[in-house]
Order: structure tokens, then sequence, then C-alpha cells
């Protein structure tokens, strides 16, 4: 039985009585359901629909490979780790060696899967896939049209730094960062 | 200067021309931006407007407490660590002590703030406030009337698992875990 058919004998679990498309965007769509509650009663529930996206902790010669770009939901400029989301039917390993290629110029030879995870539940259906490689070879920088970003690669002293400064300041970069420095503290990830 | 007039003298800084309000809704609101590119170019870009989130890490004799609920946007059973948004002009820290009293049944004497950062960045304006105590007394649960979900304490041993076993599966979550782990080894957060 997969995930989603046994949470709906799970007692909190909520069914769909009607769902009103509001919004179909380049990367989001909007829908508003309405359900059944565990107690009878009916609800609201927003709902961001996403794709799934990929961010990869991409470690060269000690260093993780970062890019710096402005984020117009925040207006704001910060550093995170490369990251992406999935193209039509695109597998998240594939995505990942592709998403970092682009924006950072190197080729993963082999990468590994260290965590998938919701970034916004309460809203989002966006699931982040993030992964690891020490792997790397030059590749070939491409950025889309509408991309503008520069890639440093930091210490994990540096990272620490920017975290502390509020550079880093995104979900996946500093998971990424607190997986580094277990990694240094405990021999694995 | 604050961070946003900062980031407009960036290179990157996308200057909007146009925001179109899409969706007005109880959580959520949905825009569509039309932005000047920083090669002079218009672009549209999707936000998602969020008045931020709040999160405990909440140990209490060194269990961690955390929530079980159904996550609609996911149709998944996920365990994470109680939290909520904030209410309109409410602090952070307070939302935090709130939500963590509603959801637990526990009170927070004192809190202490860990990390602020965006869920999303690509396409919601959501920044998470995390927050981490061990200093709780008995309080009073008390639930959204929409709101269904059950408590529990779990050892540092049993959240590792929960998060093999993919039981916790959302940023904020692993994140709490990371910290808690990396405090055993070195002894701060």
């Amino acid at each position: 039985m997969n995930e989603k058919k046994e949470a709906s004998f799970h007692p909190f679990y909520e069914r769909t009585v009607e769902s009103k498309p509001i919004f179909e965007g380049r990367m989001i769509s909007l829908q508003v359901d309405t359900v059944t509650l565990p107690n009878g009663e009916t609800a609201t529930r927003e709902i961001v629909r996403h794709p799934g996206a990929v961010a990869v902790l991409a470690l060269l010669d000690g260093r993780m490979l970062v890019v710096e770009q402005f984020r117009k939901p925040l207006e704001k400029v910060q550093v995170e780790i490369p990251a992406g989301k999935l193209d039509p039917g695109e597998q998240p390993e594939a995505a990942a060696i592709r998403e970092l290629e682009e924006e950072t110029g190197y080729r993963a030879r082999s990468i590994r899967h260290l965590h998938s995870f919701s970034t916004s539940p309460g809203f989002a259906e966006e699931v982040l896939h993030l992964y690891v490689t020490e792997d790397l070879e030059p590749g070939e920088a491409h950025l889309d049209e509408e991309e503008f970003l520069t890639c440093e690669a930091v210490t994990l002293e540096q990272a620490l730094a920017y975290i502390a400064e509020g550079r880093i300041c995104d979900a996946k970069t500093l998971l990424a960062v607190y997986a580094w420095r277990l990694r240094e503290l405990t021999g694995s990830f």
C-alpha cells in the first residue's frame, strides 16, 4: 500500500469534497480544496502545486559551491546551494546533476541522495530532493535566460559565517551546511 | 540601510514594473509580478505571500516534542515539530510560545531563537523562525477548530529512525534534529 492510500485510512485524513483551480502558472499552480474534517465538519485548504525541486551539496576540494542570486519573493539577495525545479518527467538525480552543471560549471561524475523533504507542508506540495557529491569535473555553465547569479566555493568556516550574517538563510542550504558539519564531526553524512 | 534597500542596488536586482493580485486566501495570497531583469528584458515572477511562521525544538527530559498530523498539500501524515503561522501583528517569539502550548500542552518558561530562514525562496515569501527550549512546564493544549493532531516525545534515536522511515520529512524538523544532534556532539546549538 502506498503512502497516500495508507493516509486515507488515518483518523486525521481529510477527504476532498471539491477542488477549485485558481491559477496555473509557469512554476506553480494554486487550488482551493474543500475537505471533510475528522469531526465531519468541512473546511477549505489553500494548496500550491509544485513539480518538486532538487538541490546539491557539492564539495570541491573541501569547499562548498554556492550561488548568489536575487530572490524576488523575499526582495533579497541570498547565497544558496545550487538548486532548481524538476523538468516535466525528469528524475530527481538527473535534475540535480543538470542544475549543478548549469549553475556552477561543474559536472558530478557521481552523486548521492541525502534527503527528500517538504519545504512548506502547510500550504505547498513541493518536495525538495537534496543530493551530495564530492566527485566533480569541469563542465559547462549554462544559465536560463531569466537567471542571473554568481558562483563561489566556500569553506565550512565561511559558510558558518554566512549563516551568522544572514547571507545564507534558506532551509535547504542550512540543512546542507549542518549535514556537512556533521560529516566533519562523525565521518559520515 | 536595510536589506531590501540594499538589494535594490545589487546588479541582479529585479525591479517591479507591475504587480497583479491573483488570490487572497486565509493562509496565503498569490500575485504575479512583472519585473525588469538585469539585462533589461522583462519577466514574470509568481509569488506566494505568507505572514511568516514559527517552529519549536522543545526538549522535555531529553526527548523532543513532535506532533503527527495530516498534511493536505502532500496527502500524507507527517511527524513534525510544533509549528504554525504568525497571527497579524504577532512577534515570532510570542507565536512560538503560543503554538507550542496550543499543540503540545507544554508552556516554555524561556525560549531561544535558533535560525530564521526562507522555506521556498523561488516562489514563496515565507520565513520560518525556529526556536529551541528545554525549560518547559505543564500548560494547556488548545487546538484550532480545524486542527487534528497527536503529540509524542521522542528520543534522538527515535527521531533519526523516523527520518530513515520517512515519517519525519519536512525541512524545519530535519533542521531541528540536525541542530539537536550537533548539540549532543559539540555541547552547544
